[in-house]
């Protein structure tokens, strides 16, 4: 059984009309309800609106893997929960970051740089092309999902390397983007993908539920691992032979 | 002309007396002096000690090659330097990270994970041995730098893996480390490289001083970029089309 | 100095009419042109038609960069040849593979996989995207170029994980393709940058030039190796110690 | 149930009583047996003295994971054996490459690279360190494996940069060796596995067991694909969107 948290800062849906047509109980509510379906998940969600974000320690250490959607609020979400998850990512916590949560805080801490990219409010539509057919992550999927209508994201995005590429994009404008990004870090697995505007109905394409449902078993832990002194205001020196 | 600076917690040599007969004017001194024989550099140095620690964003912009050298004062370096060395080495500005540096908080910012190792406080000799020996930073190297004396350092040593390695360390009681490590983050590249305990004249010796000097030229930025909107703290969505 | 040697199979030029209408003295002659305008490059060329293809280990010993084009006669270039090649890269030549080159006997050697693609025979226009705006290959070019048309490539493009990604392109029809690929193997340098069909007049755009005459600059060797005992078809133990 | 076959030159055990001594039906035998007990794998062998090497087309079709151990007989491997192993890893056939078929034909077309490295007769002492102790391969090993005999390998060691480094290992001369390397090619994972001189009873020892059990579950392939047109010497325009 892996133990899956969906977070969402669950902001646009209660507070933009239009947004809450598409999503009426929020983003997270639709990604629990199709991830709901696979059985061999457990899923729960948490929004910034829950106590201490919905997550602490004691949440993270019952989570397999984290999802994570978040927009126009990334300054809420306070640096000691941001660090909370990087280091249960880093002891063996997968972590899914969906769309604008390439500048959430707990992605930023994990990846080391800006994060930054191009974008473009626009009506385009977006193709997402396999790179790696025979990854897990793109198991059942055809050579390309097609969105009608996403928001555009750009190149450069500034991203380490990653160490694998299992999607690329491109939009109706001309742009193209690293949607589909695998790292590994620590013991733990994070894949960053693109599509997912909250005023778009991305979610309820069944490619994308498909793409996000094999990312969740892909980046589920082995095993889990403890790790201590990683504080970035606060480091003691580590053990002799301490692993993390 | 590449502008260095040389940065040193300074507190080992001024507070131990046997720390201070090997570097009576402190590491900083030692490195500055051989580097300061290459023509092609400028070099300048900064202690803890100094206002701000001698970081300030507009010497950063002056910079293009920052040494470190910290070991048991990281924390005396306060969040926001921290995070303007970051940010000036996504834009462009070279990093090296020397010894125990690993634990530095603008190496640890950069690498986005735990950066802990094994380590034993031990007499053993050091062979360091060449991976790559045709890249520019080995140049000059035979087939391995002999240190008498040097702290042990071991795997798993918890980093990104290396878009290079350069070197890979044995010493006299079995261990084995990742000891010259090579990154680009953004703009900027980033080389780590294990020697220097301060109880040992790692930095007297001639091969040590020539990685160092060739991995200051390799690391030295061809261009600098400014990039905005990457704190922590505080994120704003990013411009159109702004890159960094 | 650098030593550029210009490869081209020569063959679309000389049997097809509109193809010589384009490049009536072949490609080769055309990049040779603009890179003999660089006053740091010594510019040669070779095609299939020279004696033993043009490439001797005397000449390839004298070769810093070889650019290879090559399409329809990949096949004709005898497997002693493209081994050469490989050889040379490995100690240290540059090598930049152009358009379809991907499949050329050389590139496949010393990527060690398919390098199979999609592509659709097509009037498309491209745009190449910057993925890494401070690399010095893209030193000169804005956010993209865009050529008014190119025959379309696209993902999956079956190589090693690219040490550097340099630039993506989206085609008007919707495929997206890595465009710029830059390894390293051995003590060579390998870029791969797709634009170039032969019935278009790809190479006349000044962009394009930039960027194959930044990749010369880049992927030139700072030394040159000797390597031995690589062939496929014969391997004596190595010598204890000597480096390739 | 995975598919395991298991190849061995079977040389030196025929050849020299010394070596008969240790394994006297074979490094092959050994290896089959160990692995027999895994209720998952079912284990067949071939050795060079079969007919076709006892590799064809048909076997490798039913092959998921193909152990190597060769040494001094590589040349004795047809172009065309080699070539048909390369292009079934290619399509998603699992290799493990042990010690000296660091230099065998699949595992260099593999690489690309001249696969050489730095080597000495010895009766040293090898210390095989985890870098990855939470990769599946490292399961159940403690910090290092201890041989108290094996033949020194030393670095460089002439390959692309592994995807992932999960052993490192010091020999009690000195030398360091990146002993375990793990890659992604096409659709198929290698493993490289340094451990194994056929002078040495290392394929007795139950660390090593558990190592070439964990790689054979880990390159195990998720699916197969057919590949087409790679070979060396005859190449045929891709047809469209056909993958490998």
């Amino acid at each position: 059984m892996i133990r899956v948290l969906i977070w969402n800062e669950f902001w646009h849906e209660r507070s933009e009309e239009h947004i809450k047509k598409i999503y009426p109980d929020g983003i997270h509510k639709v990604i629990a309800d199709f991830l709901g379906k696979d059985e061999e998940l457990n899923v729960r969600t948490a929004t910034l609106e829950d106590d201490h974000c919905g997550i602490t320690p004691e949440i993270l250490a019952q989570t397999d893997v984290l999802i994570w959607w978040g927009h126009c609020r990334h300054d809420y979400v306070p640096d000691d929960v941001a660090m909370a998850v990087r280091n249960a990512v880093l002891g063996g916590m997968g972590f899914i970051g969906l769309h604008s949560a390439h500048f959430s805080k707990p992605f930023r801490l994990l990846m080391g740089t800006a994060c930054t990219l191009s974008w473009r409010l626009s009506h385009d539509s977006e193709l997402i092309w396999v790179v790696e057919p025979t990854h897990p992550i793109a198991a059942g999927i055809d050579r390309y999902i097609a969105l009608p209508e996403e928001e555009t994201y750009g190149e450069p995005f500034r991203i380490p390397t990653p160490d694998k590429l299992i999607f690329l994009s491109s939009f109706s404008g001309g742009e193209v983007f690293r949607s589909g990004c695998l790292y590994e870090r620590g013991a733990g697995k994070i894949f960053y993908f693109q599509p997912g505007h909250e005023s778009n109905p991305t979610y309820y394409n069944e490619q994308i539920q498909r793409v996000i449902r094999n990312a969740v078993h892909f980046v589920a832990p082995q095993q889990r691992v403890s790790i201590g002194g990683v504080h970035v205001r606060k480091v003691t020196d580590p053990e002799p032979y301490v692993i993390e």
